[in-house]
């Protein structure tokens, strides 16, 4: 049986309209000069790891060293001051928020919207009390599958109302530089092994660490060329019973382009070209914030049960995105 | 006979190592993408005039909408508090510094620094005292040649400390918005017959009009596909006597390329890509600024005897300039 849902709202690439559908990669003098972009971006200004900051800047400082050169940081003890990094126990999420209602994506493997064979397969999302939610998360292996609260629909300022005041409604010195207020704010809590899959966002991205640690791989939006696109058909994840879960096409939505290949395991014999593009890793750890700048590829894990919020901020569609959308339509051609 | 000259800095172009050499222009596909990303450039975030401030935004404002997005804005009012606005009249400047030496730019047409015939021909340097400059603006029918003090070694911090005080070192506010002092600050003043040929810069700039007024042609960066550059050999002009100049090649100095198009009067039917830029016309009157961004294409003209001061502070060679470098490559083929 198939299910129809809804047509699903794609959104971290819903301004992607003309996606890179690059496979096998560029050849020829075009090779040559985008690989020249690459180097020279390393020897310009990109970091071989991600830089850390012990403290925050003016917002001024902020704009002109990270945000208009497109660069992420790590800025330490941006938000130890929140209540929420002391207050945030399961008792005392329990206890305010226990009884709310919050929606929790839910697949067999860890992976929500990302491929799985032919299929883009988006995870089964399920309703539930949040206390519930935090049982899973205290006994994992007694509930099948693997579940994530990722829903990135301002959820923190949606669903919990609650316990808002105990983090932000806004980064005030990231809201000052970029003159503007966050579009979404989203909470994120979930599974060791669950793992957002290596996309890029149309956002300026704070993205907040409360307990636990976050894992990121980053690529700028200059290794677009090196990053393989395949075209996949739209599915979403359905338990079945037992333990199982099915996957079910969405015929109405058809299919979408993304990333096909894993970053923790690139299948180097298969995209060759990947080689030529330059991931670095950082960890992000309570009280600290990521600074991920818009268009920047990214593949996000984090230790078990750890609670992040992030801030997303309209990114400007000005002469970067101007080039990048360039590159973009250079490298482009159909995938099969 | 040839006289060997020092080697010039061709100090606009001293970055460009890979300069473009686009001639006639690109064809197929990156023909196709390099017309969709000045296209997309327009729609997104260029303008079609240069749009004008009345008060000068905050040093965070300022990088935020003009400076990252690589935009040229004029800033009304800007300098207008400067001494020099109401002081630098030709009586108090031959006053006050008649018996300075400075170094004048002369040329038999009005074009140091451009390309005539297969040269490009820099001006003759003729060292006078600031009081025999004035006399030649105020009677230039009585002197062969178009004279302009345009030389851009910070002349006005260096030949020119006894009226500096007059205007500024800096410009307070641009150096707090890009975190920076100047690298340069340049004293302008000559006939109107004086042209600055199209080239970019690798400066950000801010250009103050003291008296009178300078006429702008400013092509944005994602113009260099449709601009034409040729190779010239590099020669400079001497008056023989009784108002003749003849033009000397200067051999050990060989070649260099140079924009061969003039936007006054582009020839269409030899470069018919330049069809496809974006040339933007600006008038920038005593007392206003012009805010002129790094890499963009400009062509200068002034009033008779217009008096300016340009401030350049170091560009970062970041994200923009690695595109930029990257459209240049591609674009790149031998010139005849």
């Amino acid at each position: 049986m198939i299910i129809i849902r809804g047509n699903p709202v794609i959104r971290s690439d819903r301004r992607g309209k003309n996606q890179n559908m690059l496979n096998p990669g560029p050849a020829g003098k075009l090779k040559e000069c985008l690989m020249a972009l690459s180097s020279e971006a390393k020897e310009l200004y990109l970091n071989s790891t991600v830089p850390v900051l012990d403290a925050v800047p003016s917002p001024l400082q902020f704009h002109r060293d990270w945000v208009a050169p497109n660069k992420p940081v790590i800025l330490k003890g941006a938000v130890k001051h929140w209540p929420a990094i002391r207050k945030w126990s399961h008792y005392y999420l329990r206890d305010k928020i226990g009884d709310e209602v919050v929606s929790v994506a839910v697949t067999p493997n860890g992976y929500a919207d990302a491929p799985n064979g032919n299929f883009f397969v988006m995870p089964e999302e399920r309703n539930m009390k949040f206390s519930k939610f935090l049982s899973i998360m205290e006994e994992p292996e007694n509930y099948p599958g693997v579940f994530y609260i990722q829903k990135q629909n301002s959820n923190f300022t949606e669903e919990f109302t609650k316990i808002l005041d105990d983090a932000a409604h806004e980064i005030p010195w990231f809201s000052e530089a970029i003159g503007k207020e966050p579009d979404a704010v989203n909470f994120w809590m979930g599974d060791h092994r669950a793992v957002t899959s290596m996309h890029k966002d149309h956002y300026e991205n704070i993205y907040c660490v409360v307990s636990g640690f976050k894992d990121f791989i980053l690529q700028p939006p200059t290794d677009l060329p090196w990053i393989p696109y395949k075209k996949y058909q739209v599915a979403v994840y359905k338990e079945i019973g037992s333990g199982e879960f099915k996957i079910e096409e969405n015929h109405q939505t058809g299919s979408v382009p993304w990333i096909c290949i894993d970053p923790l395991k690139p299948d180097l014999e298969k995209y060759p070209q990947y080689e030529h593009s330059n991931p670095v890793h950082c960890r992000v750890h309570a009280g600290d914030a990521l600074y991920l700048p818009s268009l920047w590829f990214h593949h996000v894990r984090q230790s078990h049960a750890c609670i992040a919020v992030n801030f997303w901020y309209d990114m400007e569609f000005d002469i970067k995105y101007n080039y990048y959308k360039f590159i973009e339509n250079l490298c482009s051609q159909e995938v099969q």
